[in-house]
Formats: structure tokens, sequence, C-alpha cells
């Protein structure tokens, strides 16, 4: 009744953003990402009935807070759901490889590995199809973080809203820095965010057919092994989804000074004949999209631009692994 | 053969965004403004027979420029559309009392004035609305800086897209602080910007939506001498034009890190029960909407948040006067 698990995290290239159902965790739009090897979590779970409560330790350490009941309540819905109300008590112990620095959100790796750590120490056998399903009660991008390379979570109805491989071995170059610039935790949650540009943005239903329109460019991108397709369509996506937070009543944005200073150092770059492009997450650091030989030139561009900022690489991961 | 006008700026608290005619400048959605005491143009235009060129003097100096060329094609326009092509040369002479640190086009005022002086050297007389007409000609703004006070610029078509006065001596107690952080040129022009917007946003059309449903409140606003309205309406809707460049195909925004220093400086003294909304025009520079009683504390949070910028005041300009 124990199983451990390794998830890696991914960055939205079509970002995800607005849930038609909240209890379900059901997005507007289909959103595409690409898994890192750089950032993942390990999580084991066992069920046992020598335990005498349900447990999470989190890096080490017992923790008992709102991640705590958002870990509680998922093992629940996948007792439900798998119908094995009758298992024992828990203990989750997880470890995240993904530095705080790197301001990459934890949460689709961490759901990704519970899913499968859980329903593989239930002893039962379900596909990543099926366990992105359950993930993605978890946390929506954990959808994705089921399948390495570039991957895909559909929009869709409760049982149809799952993730999938567009390409788990890419050939293309394909590489990823991380330019942390604020370690802050961000003002507006996502989840609050999001649902705000919902309710009131005047863009929202133009962003949702563009994100459409943005996904079909981008999958021809991968087919095509476009980088520069591929880095300008996910540029432009990731600002359309931060314009509708402006066009919110009332307005917000994720945008932090530094924010925009890296933006500026992308496109001097560009005007340099250095290719490179950026996405930005719900939080003020900037993801940079390039390929191989660029990375250096780069580096040392922000550590003149920007001397105080992290930058961590990452280059593409594999799905879900399985340590025992 | 000769006369005087003097025009005021004003500011767009509904802003104008884009074209759907590039020749009679006709605009999308109607706009309104706040018209400022602060900066102002005087331009003298004389027609004579003497004068062996066209001429015209910008702050006492000669000018030959690209800034020449629209004015001479103004007055050109002018004379074509007031069956007055056999007058004899002119010259123009302007002064912009329009500190370059304020970051306020005085193209609005300097298309006013110039129109103005030019039909009453013409030996005509005009209405402020047919004037305001021919002023649209040369700088779309300046179609409002014929009025005082709160005016409205309307779409429609070449004779109905016209100035007119919303309330020319308002009782509200509303002040503008320009905030001038940064003097440079502006990287993108704003006919550019907009153009490039409304060909490749998906947000444009949402925008002439909200933009005339903005104009309904904000119209609501003044007349309930509502500041509070006035200013969520105005930082809102600013946000929202900001949010089509964004969208635009390449995204391109013309927010500089000190924009958004001094966007959160406003919300913090919101946050501080100083009540406040900024607004900002197709460049980096913010201007803050506010009522007499905060404006010593604005400029103390500024002095210290942002201690190189340059804070000028202004409040209700009045509409085109004629010196002689």
């Amino acid at each position: 009744m124990k199983a451990t698990a390794r998830a890696h995290t991914n960055i939205a290239l079509i970002k995800y953003w607005g849930k038609k159902n909240q209890n379900f965790i059901l997005p507007y739009n289909s959103s595409l990402s690409m898994t890192l090897d750089a950032f993942y979590t390990d999580t084991t779970v066992e069920f046992s009935s020598g335990f005498t409560t349900n447990q999470f330790y989190l890096n080490g350490e017992l923790v008992n807070d709102e991640m705590t009941d958002r870990v509680f309540n998922h093992i629940h819905k996948i007792k439900t759901l798998l119908n094995q109300l009758d298992l024992p008590n828990f203990t989750v112990t997880s470890t995240n490889h993904v530095p705080t620095a790197a301001g990459l959100a934890s949460s689709s790796s961490g759901f990704a590995a519970l899913t499968a750590a859980a329903v593989k120490a239930m002893g039962l056998d379900l596909s990543k199809s099926e366990l992105s399903r359950l993930a993605r009660l978890g946390s929506g991008s954990a959808t994705r973080s089921l399948f390495g390379g570039f991957a895909m979570w559909s929009t869709g109805n409760d049982l149809t809203s799952v993730g999938s491989a567009i390409d788990e071995h890419p050939e293309m170059d394909l590489h990823l820095l991380a330019i942390e610039t604020n370690g802050a935790r961000k003002k507006i949650p996502s989840r609050s965010g999001m649902q705000n540009t919902v309710e009131t943005s005047a863009y929202y239903d133009a962003w949702v057919q563009k994100a459409k329109n943005d996904l079909d460019l981008m999958t021809y991108a991968i087919k095509q092994n476009d980088f520069e397709l591929l880095g300008k369509v996910a540029e432009n996506n990731a600002m359309a989804m931060h314009a509708t937070n402006l066009a919110a009543v009332p307005s917000f944005t994720y945008f932090e000074p530094d924010t925009l200073v890296a933006m500026q150092a992308v496109q001097e770059l560009r005007n340099n004949g250095i290719s490179c492009y950026y996405t930005l997450d719900a939080g003020p650091n900037l993801k940079i999209l390039t390929q191989s030989k660029n990375i250096d030139a780069i580096k040392a561009y922000f550590n003149k631009k920007l001397p105080k900022a992290t930058i961590i690489q990452a280059t593409f991961g594999p799905g879900i692994q399985y340590l025992s």
C-alpha cells in the first residue's frame, strides 16, 4: 500500500486562464506546455491501518496549513472517484526539486506526482490520460505534467478534459531560462485573478477565441520543428493572457518593474540577432525560450542588465515516472 | 489677414485608439477629455502677398522638419475645404506652453490653435464645432481642444465627427498631476501603434464596444459630479486601451518600469485612504486624477517613491480663445 512517483513541472506555451466550472476545474480553452527537466516533485503515498491520522510531510517537515488541506482533499476525491473510501489512513511524503527562486509553480508537478503515487499505492493501474483527469482536480496545470516533451490539456467535460502527449520526445532545440527577479509571494493568487478576469474583463471572450487560434499555430510550429514560430506565438499568447487582466474591473497586472526590464532585454537581444522570446505566468518572473547556441549570450546580457536576477536553465523533461 | 489663437491641451479620460479612416481621421470610438489649464499653445497665422514663401516658427525658431510638413498640409486642407486656395503665402508663429517634461502631447493644443488662427486670419467666422471638424484633420485629439472643461469627440462621418462641450464649467473638484519619469521620445509613435493594433489585435472589437460603455459611465459620473466613479472608469478605460496593444501581433507596450512604479504608488496611496486614479496615453508617463485636498499628500509620496520624477499640476482649462 505504498508507492513513489516523480513528476516534472511544465511551462504553458499556450496559457490556461479561466475556468468554466470551478468544482471540476474545467478550463475555457485548451492549453499546451513544455515539460521541464530541471524542476520536479517526488512524492510517496502510503496507506496503512497503523496510521492513527493522515499526515503530509513536505521537504522533510510535517506540514499543517492550507496546502495540507488541498492534499487531503485531493486524496479524498481520488478515493471517492475510484471507490476506495474504505482505505485506511495515509501519509504523503513530498520533496520539491523546484527552487523557490525559479518562479515556477510546484503545483503542476506536485499534484501530478501525488495523483500517480496515490493511485499506484491503491494497487490500481490507470492510464496517463485517466491519471491526468484526476490530477486536474488538484491543480489544472498538473493535468499536463503526466506527459513529457510537449503536452496538451484539452477543454471538455469532466470525462474528456484530460492531458495528452503532443510529442514526448521532440526534436526541437528548445531551452528555457527562468529569470527570477522577484521571490516574493505574488499579490494576486492565480485562482482569484483568473476568476475575476472571467467575470469582469471585456476581453475574456476574445481571449478564449484567440487561445484556440494560437493553439493551432503552436501545434503547427511543433510539427514543423519551427522554433521562431513557436517563440512568437508563445510570447504573443502570454501577453494576450496578461492583457485580459488589464481590462478586468478593476484592472490588475502581474507585471513588476523588473518584468518590463527583462522584456526590454529580450527585445534588445533580438535586435542584436540573438533569437529568444518570453513567456510569463501569473507572476512577475519572465521565462525565456531560446536555443542552445544563444544561452551563454543571453545569460551574459542578463547578468549585466539585471545583476541581481537568478537564472535557472531547463530543457525538455519526461512524463510521470514511478520510483518504487 | 492675421490672427492669434490660444488653445489648451486635453487629457483623454475615455481614450481615442484607432481610426476607421486614415485620411479623414475618423475614430472607431467616441472619446471624452478634460481640457487642462496649465498647458497651451499660442499660434499666430498671417497671410500676406509680401511673403515669398510659407514659414513656420516654433518657440521662436524657424523650423523645417516633419512637423513643418504637417502644419503646411493642414493649412492647405483648410484652404481647400473653405475655398480659400487663392490666398497668398503665410507665416505660422507658434509658442508651446507645454513643458516637454509634462509628457503631454502638444498636438492637441497645437492643431486646435492653428486651425482657429488660420480660419480667423482668412476673415471667416466658424462655430467651434466647425473648427473642431477642421482641427481633427491635423490631429485627432485637437478635436476636443476647442472646448473647455469636459469635452467629447464623436465618432461619425466626415461631417459629424466633431468636438462638443459636455460641461465647459464643471463643478467637480478635479485636478491632474502629470508624473514625468521618462522624457525620451516614445519608441512607438501613437499613429503607427494604434494602426498596428487595429489591424492585428484580437481584442480590438471588444475595445470599441467597451469604450462605448465606458463613455456612458463617464458621462453619468460627470452629471452626478461623482469623482470616484470618474476616476475608476478613467483608470480602467486607459488600461483596457493599453491591453489592446499587448494583444497586437507582435505585442507591444508603452509601459516602462517607472510606469509600473508609479501605478503601484497610486494603489498604495489608495490603500492608505488617499483617493486618486491614473490614466496613461501612448507613452510611459502616468497622469494622476485627484481632488484638491489630496494633492500635497500625493506629491510628498511621489517625491519619496520616484525622487527623480517631475510633477506638474493642472486643473480645468478653457476652450479656444482669440488673443487678437
